[in-house]
């Protein structure tokens, strides 16, 4: 992934916005841990959390992390995880922002927002057409930020998804007869 | 990416698959360009098209093509555009695909079933937890496709989408105030 790494802070602002580093990926595995559970759906494991590490941290880093620090606290209160997916038709890649979080009890002080700018200002920075996400059916809240900063909802297009549970079933042949 | 590059073909087929080089640029931009009249969105203008092979195929290869081809045909007839994202919560790699297009009158020959089949067995090869694609509302026959073989369509996850319009537009500062 290429782009600044330069910490950016708010002009009057008591937070802080840097890339994290391998140092920072327990603090990391805490929120996407806590983001989980917000979300009603289930947390990496203890395997899985040392996978993260590798798949952030390696040799070849599959997404990058950014982490938002509030005064003097040291472990961070939110992070954004970004990557890089692409579109043929603009000919672009797209900014993907896979997970956006803020910890409760540091919300309504301008952090969630100043994560999503950053990601913004990211996007454009690299040239990418399209900045995308997800957000579930129920978070009205976050669907009126996105709206309110210009974002459409694509509900024409529908997302599919096979789990590796269905692959196998798929290529053990019992679901192989396409129309 | 990685994976395996050798060439796919069905047992009593008259085609077969094989990933496609810097050689098949032209043949694959001709189909990106049907795929994008199929789904009635505006396909690439000449300029981006230049842009897709130097990003298919040039340092830092953004994405991987598959090609289908039929009988002797000396160009390809169907194509698939797959990537890698990401998944936190699973830890793991997800295959994206992008692209999946056969030419119409190639079509009902068993080819994007078997271009469909190779790219669940990359993704499971792969280690991938999960792959993931989207489809248009309006398209039944391909969405009737994806639950056969056991797929799921996410309704509870809506897409979202800022334009690089509209990243300049927030950026500039007129929808900067978010709650």
């Amino acid at each position: 992934m290429s782009g600044a790494d330069n910490p950016t802070s708010g002009a009057d602002e008591a937070f802080r916005l840097r890339r994290a580093t391998r140092a920072d990926a327990p603090a990391l595995i805490e929120l996407i841990v806590a983001l989980a559970q917000f979300e009603k759906i289930p947390a990496p494991t203890a395997a899985e959390q040392q996978r993260l590490i590798e798949h952030g941290f390696g040799d070849r880093p599959r997404f990058e992390a950014w982490l938002a620090f509030w005064a003097d606290l040291p472990k961070p209160v939110g992070y954004a995880v970004l990557l890089e997916t692409y579109s043929t038709f603009r000919a672009s890649p797209t900014l993907y922002l896979e997970d956006l979080f803020v910890s409760p009890p540091y919300r309504r002080r301008g952090i969630g927002s100043a994560l999503l700018r950053h990601c913004i200002h990211l996007a454009h920075e690299r040239g990418c057409e399209r900045m995308e996400w997800t957000c579930l059916d129920w978070n009205k809240k976050a669907q009126a930020v996105y709206e309110r900063i210009g974002a459409c909802h694509l509900s024409e297009w529908y997302l599919y998804r096979l789990t590796r549970d269905g692959m196998e079933k798929f290529l053990a042949g019992s679901r192989q007869n396409l129309p």
